[in-house]
């Protein structure tokens, strides 16, 4: 089993050439594409159109080449966008495939293994409560099962769009959904105790935390869909992937650590780039104000993004970096979790 | 001759109790005052009016105790404001003062030394073209004459707001106004060459440029105010300056260099950083597109600002960083000036 | 007793140079200000700092005349500023004064009466109770009083800045502060049953409102201010009122039967135009889906006071008009009062 | 030759369902469609690509259809959408079709006539010349040859998507490709005298207008594209449609005129209102200051469209309102032209 990457930049949301191209030449089948997760130039809020015109434009792209209609591409494939380049980010997708079996004997050294799945579908009084906690830590397990691990802790990214039914519900909102996402990839992979849900920490206990998930939430999707990016000694393939915590919008060096973690693999490249930030709620970074929760021009999301992405494009001379906002439980509030994707 | 300098936080742009408590407990004379230069948490573009409140809160403070109306106290102290504080730049302003004569004889170590002085008044036609650029010379020459340097290069930040008297003419606008003023200092500083201005480069020809001067243009001034600040073996006091260009705006290594000669000055302590910052109008950021040029609902100026401002705040773990934008002839195309006040 | 107004256009937030012009002809007297209600061309959000400039520009101009430090200058002149000049609308300010004694006999027709008050201070915890509406109205039913009306009727606006005092609590915010305001005036004046307000019907029944309030809040002010307008038989002069309710934003019959209502007191000329806006928050006008709600890039609030502001811009051929927003018990939901100010 | 029309409301920027239940019911066949015009929740600007998505949502919906592959749909049909539903705005697309042949004998009563087409290709130094000018017209000139018009006062609507071939000329930019399609509908029209085109006055005299144009300009298109509406007395059924000129965004007089003059055709319905809307380019509305142009957070275009929509939603009772900015050569400066579409 070997996994492939690819980091296409994009001229415009629509823009598909890149992977038309891969799968035109025959570099890649469709048939093993498992994810594609893509920024795209939109604001990343309510009126943002270009995910969907993103993801449209690879349905169409997709649905002859899989032989399916356009609308039940997302069952065989994970199309995930984020909205919002700001400042130093360019508007690109990472393109994951996986193509043959597991390995017959285990290698010295793992490489990227993935698996995609999803969850049952959610009632909307079920988002933001234990239940959708249980079922997402449920449907986790079950993937990371077969994905034949050493340990959980080989688990570096589980990118996540979370449900949001139709329906109304005091919860069933986006805040709610990707916490307790992140709460469900927290506690199957035992980075928290099952006990310290008792309390209903939602949204409010904030040391209770991931450190690799990343979690959105679509208004409408029934079924929470997910993503695995473990290391595997059972794959071959020459892609490899580290993850670590960033204590704030502004650690650099916790960007530094993991990219010693991640040469100290064998990476000699990075190809992709994934985080998640947030304007700290309480208004302070690094002991000084912050303005950009009081700023009615732009939303806050978009500044923290702006700022870690510079950050991250900056460590690593490349623009096409992954950010994406609102992090609720998702590192230390006002932090947030960081995986790198290499090559060796 | 002793320069000091403090960069204070502010709550609001009005909020000018730092400097009050300063002047109130004997700590700073306001006759010492030479300039103050902040950041204000507006738009940085037409419709910000915090820059005006600042000031206007400032002359109110400083009118009584210097013993003039509130609408002269711009002209015994320099007051220079930049609007917006995007992404993790906190509002602050840095206030320079100076007192005491030059010291009898040289020392060993130079010190920071400051001047502030203004050109005659300009007409509009003026502006934009090479007169523009000759004065602000004229002008800076004397005032370098009068701190006695051993060089030019001792000259590290030039902080100009450059007139754009009342009146059309072609060229009086904001662009071309900043474009002499960059000129101007790199001529009065060589770092570039009289003859090459023969064939009016300005706004043309990026690769002329200078690497200390850090220019705003303000409508409806007549005449260009400047700050000269330099290193100079007739003072003491315990602050030092270093400056740098930094080539894009993601030249994390060249705020390094910069960091590292401020160091190697003996500084133990980042007291203010000071750069300019503009999205490459070629729209491509080390290598690949940027969507900054091209964003209707957010001015490229203030995505800039966030990004440099994020890469400095994160580099000196403070979030109190001065980034201007527009900076032509500042540096080279896509790039920037940086110049780090310390104290040893 | 005669009240006097004039509606007078700024060229920016700063610009006083209109009332200062009034001052020093003598046409008006500094002692006879009672109230200046200004537009000023902020997003009219919390980073809105044009409100602040404007008033800090007042208090200096008026400190000296009258003999009170700027920091006292709003215990003598409410000073009510509200940003956001979108579209059609002119920045400007609206200044009232009153002189002279109530006539000794009632004439038959009424004119324009004025008194201004303030509330006593508020608690944090007071906010959004039922002790903020009662003290409301018992200071307004006070001003009322004194101006000797005929009927409550005669009251056709208030204008009011509500209290936020310094500290925390539930409801010490914009939005619950307004609201018991205006259920404050609704009560004073007769407009709803004090029991009514047993079940606590704040921002939840908003069939209960007032027609004639516009209440704004400011975070930090512990009293609430209030204006009141109203139509006097003690008075002379030749200023009239009227006020009415818009059913949503684009009722321009309701607009035009105030103005028919203003033209049956005899007013050949409309001085000053006041209404309060709101996006409706069921997200439908007129039937149809308006978007103003998910805009994320820029505030609904800026939009409801473009559309409201254009029509009655266009209605009196006149783009000095004040509206502002946020009208929770201000007219039905999606509506809002309208009052106009007239000469005969 | 019947006309029908249809007004469809949208959910979102990619939502056909209205058009799809037509074709799906039978009640329009697609070879019937010539034109779908409408309004979609962007920015209008650069990066609004909710035009993209909802003409992308169009040709899948009509491809299989017509029997053409997705992206030569436009080849058949006319698509044409403009991003700003502001304020009062609420998205829409208004569907024209048309079917039969002209009739036998001229009917009494002129009923709507309808036909598209499209210039040759442009080369990218045409654009904004006289040539362009020229071939608009004489594309113009020949589709209402074709309707056998009794007039070309009996035109009142022209919609075009004006060229802007890929590649770089002087004038190879939206302001002059709308520019010269105005004036190339004006000379067709013989709304001005061709003479006037010698002196090159494209975006600097004024005064030359066209009354009945509504031109785009979309970046890459070679071919300007076009719809005609007229009165034909060839044609049957049951619409109509009249024109006029607002002197400013404020013209509610004007708005009205055009109504009556469609109610005198026997018009109880109005099924469609087309304007162009323009901030006035002189900064003064009404001879008062208007901030549109100086607002650094919001697109003038943004708050034309609001203003003048707002006003036309109010008179119609109606928020399906089409209203595109950039008004250069479309009725006189800071107005604009209205076209109505009504059903007797």
């Amino acid at each position: 089993m070997r996994a492939r990457a690819w980091n296409l930049p994009t001229r415009a949301p629509s823009d598909v050439s890149g992977l038309r191209a891969l799968l035109d030449s025959g570099e890649l089948q469709a048939e093993e594409l498992l994810c594609v997760l893509g920024k795209t130039e939109g604001n990343g809020g309510r009126n943002d159109f270009t995910r969907e015109l993103a993801m449209s434009s690879l349905e169409h792209l997709l649905a002859p080449r899989l032989g399916l209609p356009a609308e039940r591409v997302q069952e065989r494939v994970m199309l995930s966008f984020s909205g919002g380049c700001e400042g130093a980010v360019s508007p690109h997708m990472v393109v994951l495939a996986q193509a043959g079996a597991p390995l017959a004997q285990r290698r010295a050294h793992k490489r990227l293994a993935l698996r995609i799945g999803r969850t049952r579908a959610f009632q909307p009084e079920e988002i933001g409560r234990r239940v959708q906690i249980e079922e997402t830590a449920a449907t986790l397990r079950d993937l990371v099962a077969g994905l034949r691990l050493d340990s959980p802790a080989d688990v570096h990214l589980v990118q996540l769009k979370g449900a949001i039914p139709p329906g109304r519900a005091p919860r069933n909102d986006m805040a709610h959904s990707r916490a307790a996402s992140a709460l469900g990839v927290a506690l199957a992979l035992r980075e928290i105790d099952a006990a310290r849900l008792d309390d209903d920490p939602l949204c409010r206990d904030f040391e209770l935390y991931s450190s690799v998930a990343s979690c959105s939430a679509k208004p409408g999707l029934e079924r929470t869909e997910m993503l695995v990016c473990a290391m595997s000694p059972w794959c071959d393939g020459d892609l490899v992937i580290e993850h670590g915590v960033l204590r704030d919008l502004l650690d650099l060096e916790g960007v530094q650590a993991v990219r010693r973690r991640l040469q100290a693999l064998g990476a000699r490249e990075v190809l992709g780039v994934f985080a998640k930030s947030e304007a700290d709620p309480r208004g302070v970074l690094r002991g000084r104000r912050h303005v950009m929760l009081d700023d009615d021009d732009v939303s806050d999301t978009r500044w923290s993004r702006c700022v870690l992405g510079a950050l991250l494009a900056a460590t690593f001379g490349d623009t096409r970096v992954y950010v994406s906002t609102r992090a609720e439980h998702h590192g230390p509030l006002g932090g947030g979790p960081l995986a790198l994707l290499g090559r060796v």
